[in-house]
């Protein structure tokens, strides 16, 4: 189906040239054909035990997709292509933080709920399409493309380690190491663990870590009731004893990790959208 | 089925007291109902990429097992009753390493293969039943039943955080922090990360790591062909800049793994027969 293709177009350019206006193109196409898809497609309000979050998932043919927030999916294909002309164009004005984490929500989940309906059980196709919307943002707003291995030189024979994707602003500015995740779970030692050995290879907080995470909803697959998965206290522990993660974004944020913010140890977790109003500051120096 | 009912009753015996008598005897019992049900079933002897080493798989109504090591597995099932009455008596006399090893593989992969032909996909069973035996194992050999949460106080109010396997042996004496798993692959580097919290939590290697693993052989689904996953440059990286794991025991040991027990930074990546010879030196002090 056309989905496929230009999805499989997608995959193959962004290893290519990540930060390219061909795959912004594609990532546009992408929308626009899963937002059709959706058109016609019923929404079923679903029960939520997350705090002031209202659900809903798009059902067909007794297929179902993940949760949708309802307070951030915009239903405007118009309003949404004005993003993509941003994105574009690199010019952000006029588009508040909380409008800015919408727009890339509704991106995001159209496509994925899409794949939800047309290939039951995938969750390959989700991780990977997010991975590269996430890191097509970062490289646009970054000005560079990522690597996914750095040199280690401390054993006997150098050697690269594979990593999350990783931007390098260049000599004496600063360094990214930047996960994503659809959702972090018991997993999520591993950003922290990462970061260490960054750390622990090139000095500490020489790599600036950043999180970016789509939510941690779970729908339960018979009555689907949406709870938030969060481990506040592990985290915590985490960025008390193994790492410091710089930032942490969420597309749509669990109110138990935004807490985090102001609490010691501090973990600045905020909205995808607030990435855009920082990112000067974050690439200062 | 029968298999099911007693695992299904190790499963809650081994929460209520895991080095008992009684979870001995259930794990005597599904190693001789397997090994009964495998006895008429054919065995593929099938292409092993890995140096050194032979794999057979059991093959029954188009249904296949995972690689099972020609050279590990013993069919005498009265000689692994003789295993089980050593570690009733926990008297190994007369059993050279390299024996107890394969004792223990035997043991664990006739269950297992058994679990791979009834039911097909099933990973949690074999990975849950696996922690069950090396923890069975441990907490005989060490004398005292594991914990699986440790407080965390550096926060402002106390908690407590999930771990693998930990078992104090008292005031003043050698703690051990035992994760388990079936392989390890990418996912390894949570254990480096979690010895790295309990070492922030209670000070450098308060708690000695000690890994316990079966194998790291992957079958091919098509071909049957066996390969073994090892990333010893990344190990090597763990070990010197997230933390210190104390030993690795396989009870299938790859080579590209034993030979970091002579490179450095040093891991001591031995047999699980060899955990037997060199308890007694563990858990002096």
């Amino acid at each position: 189906m056309l989905l496929k293709e230009s999805y499989d177009r997608l995959k193959k350019q962004a290893k290519k040239d990540l930060g390219s206006n061909v795959v912004l193109h594609l990532l546009r196409d992408l929308y626009n054909q899963s937002a059709h898809y959706l058109e016609g497609v019923e929404r079923k309000e679903i029960p939520s035990k997350v705090d002031n979050k209202k659900y809903f998932m798009f059902s067909l043919d007794a297929k179902n997709s993940r949760a949708v927030n309802s307070n951030l999916y915009l239903d405007d294909v118009n309003e949404v292509e004005g993003f993509f002309s941003a994105i574009e164009q690199n010019n952000y004005a006029g588009l508040a933080s909380d409008v800015l984490t919408k727009l890339a929500y509704s991106v995001v989940i159209t496509f994925i709920s899409s794949i939800d309906l047309i290939k039951k059980g995938d969750i390959k196709t989700p991780g990977t399409y997010f991975e590269i919307f996430c890191g097509h943002m970062m490289a646009r707003l970054l000005e560079v493309n990522p690597k996914t291995r750095i040199p280690i030189l401390n054993l006997d024979r150098s050697a690269t380690l594979p990593t999350d994707f990783i931007f390098d602003l260049g000599e004496n500015r600063n360094k990214f190491h930047v996960p994503i995740k659809t959702s972090t779970r018991e997993r999520v030692i591993q950003v922290w663990a990462h970061q260490r050995v960054l750390d622990g290879v090139y000095g500490l907080e020489r790599f600036k870590g950043i999180l970016i995470c789509l939510s941690e909803t779970k729908k339960d697959s018979r009555s689907h009731e949406v709870i938030e998965i969060c481990l506040p206290t592990q985290w915590k522990v985490y960025q008390s004893f193994i790492a410091r993660m710089h930032r942490v974004y969420y597309f749509d944020i669990p109110e138990k990790y935004s807490v985090l913010n102001s609490q010691e140890p501090r973990i600045p977790v905020l909205t995808f959208g607030d990435l855009f109003r920082e990112v000067e500051e974050l690439t200062a120096n």
